[in-house]
């Protein structure tokens, strides 16, 4: 054991719009020791992702808030170090929903094994991870796209919506991605989107006209708000709606308000609906077997914005808000002792 | 030939906001001469319905606008009094979209014929015409209650409403019905609805919690606006919501804003659908089948507001928006000369 005391990071305070620094606590403590049928955890990479900032209210939603002072929980890959199991040893590689800190103890089977020669081992976090099943389930289950139809995806340049517009290219559709920056814009046609909106700079109603000629089939929603309510004005007959995220409302205060959209559904006799990737948890396998399969034949690139040391978690979480992030947002927290990188 | 000249309404004003009586231009017209396939047929029965508003005015929607000062359209129940196809002959009830007049010429294919011994006639243009199909489908295809589950209704005493009501209780689900009057409570609690809920005088959010203590499975909703979002703050996880109709915001001058839906969906992981009822054109046999059972058996009742007259026919249409109908609002326009009631 190369350590004793470990850093972690707890809730400090729910945040009322913006999380800020008030937001996080961090703390020493003990390096845990593994009880029987545990294993000791050395966080390689961790995970932060726009839901999160739904866990750190308390009120009611499909995953339980965090509590508060208690460490924060995501998604995170390491190495284990110290084995009480028969299923892992050290030096495995593995992925979890782990806490922010340096080291986890938990039972075996919380955490799953990844194999560190078939990809990165980053990737278990984004395209062959929950981003990735995200995007597979949501845009093949929900939207349904067709050969020639035109896929609006936003928030095209993060983490999910960057697999979204390319599994709507490999199955023939027509891309247009919203994103907030211009070189995100640049990145999303070097992946093969067919048009671009900068929302930031562009007139987003009018660019989306001018985009989709022939209307919208299918609508990935990440970001809800207004942009959302400009791309539901175009909806074709029978256009589908997958509701991955409400990135725009996340920090809001007060409610979400805008145009209501029951009158947009009746004349176009389209499909919304809101999916969490674990609704298609019996199916995952089935997922990451054909994520795989794509990022292996090159038909699916992704890309991670990597920041650096466990102190820098709060700012890579508070930069999704911002967009700062291409691809994937993850946080480097070590290099490998024993582990394969 | 009874009469030679006839009375017509014509759209003579694209209302804003709330229609009113300039809205509607009565003119004197020849009763029309049928041509070579063509029938001439007298209007017994006609039906104003709440989605006409929308084709009153000149937007984009799933039906063309009425044009400005010609006859409106919408279902009619008539007599065939001449008929120049060898489909129909003089004393036939057949059942159609034809203008707001006295009388309409319309080639054969126009209409369709009804029997006026399985059914009384004016069910064409209620249970067993377009509002039955319209609660069969949206409840049955998009809401799919199963035994048990939670369905709440809105606009529960109209047409519509109170079909979907029973056949929900037809299947085995718990039935919450949202209407404005104590008549009408009463009047769903007699056709099996098992909570009501006055919207005028009852606190809806909190009527709602109480009647939906385990939350809500299936909306059917046909009204949008603040009832509805208090609804969606109960969706149940994988809940279904048919959007069949948004009267609230139908003569709403600007635009419909209130909270947007998508982190409910996201939480709910639930599904919403527009639809209009000629989505299922190729299956109205199947539903008027299955209809009409129920209607027989006894377990599918229906109501009929019935306006007497011509010229009452404005009246009866703005009704529709006060709430003053029961069950499916008509007109009576004349007793048949040739046909058997």
């Amino acid at each position: 054991m190369e350590k004793t005391s470990q850093k972690q990071i707890h809730l400090a305070k729910r945040p009322t719009g913006m999380p800020d620094n008030d937001t996080f606590g961090f703390k020493d403590a003990p390096v845990p020791e593994p009880k029987d049928g545990e294993v000791l955890v050395r966080t390689l990479y961790l995970s932060v992702d726009p839901y999160m900032r739904g866990r750190m209210q308390d009120t009611e939603s499909y995953v339980e808030p965090f509590p508060l002072n208690e460490v924060i929980h995501g998604g995170v890959v390491g190495e284990i170090v110290q084995s009480n199991s028969t299923d892992f040893k050290r030096g495995d590689t593995i992925v979890g929903m782990l806490g922010w800190q340096e080291y986890s103890a938990v039972p075996a089977k919380a955490v799953r094994k990844i194999d560190p020669d078939t990809a990165p081992i980053t990737t278990a976090l984004g395209v062959l991870g929950m981003p990735g099943l995200t995007a597979y389930f949501g845009l093949l289950h929900i939207g349904q796209p067709q050969e020639g139809e035109t896929v609006v995806v936003s928030g095209a340049a993060g983490a999910v919506g960057s697999i979204v517009g390319q599994i709507a290219k490999i199955k023939g559709a027509r891309v247009v991605g919203i994103a907030g920056s211009d070189e995100k814009l640049q990145y999303l046609k070097q992946i093969g989107f067919d048009e671009t909106i900068n929302y930031k700079t562009d007139n987003v109603g009018q660019a989306l006209k001018k985009a989709c000629p022939n209307g919208v089939d299918v609508y990935f929603d990440n970001v809800g708000g207004e942009i959302s309510d400009e791309v539901y004005s175009l909806l074709n007959k029978f256009a589908r709606v997958p509701i991955c995220g409400a990135i725009s409302s996340y920090n809001k205060a007060g409610e979400d308000l805008g145009p209501r959209v029951q009158t947009k559904l009746i004349k176009s006799s389209a499909l919304m609906k809101g999916f969490v990737v674990g609704d298609y948890s019996d199916r995952f396998e089935e997922g990451t077997r054909a994520l795989g399969t794509w990022v292996k034949n090159g038909s699916l690139k992704y890309e991670e914005t990597i920041v650096e040391g466990f102190d820098n978690i709060p700012e890579a979480f508070l930069g999704l808000f911002k967009g700062s992030n291409l691809g994937k947002q993850l946080v480097k927290v070590a290099d490998p002792l024993y582990a394969k990188a």
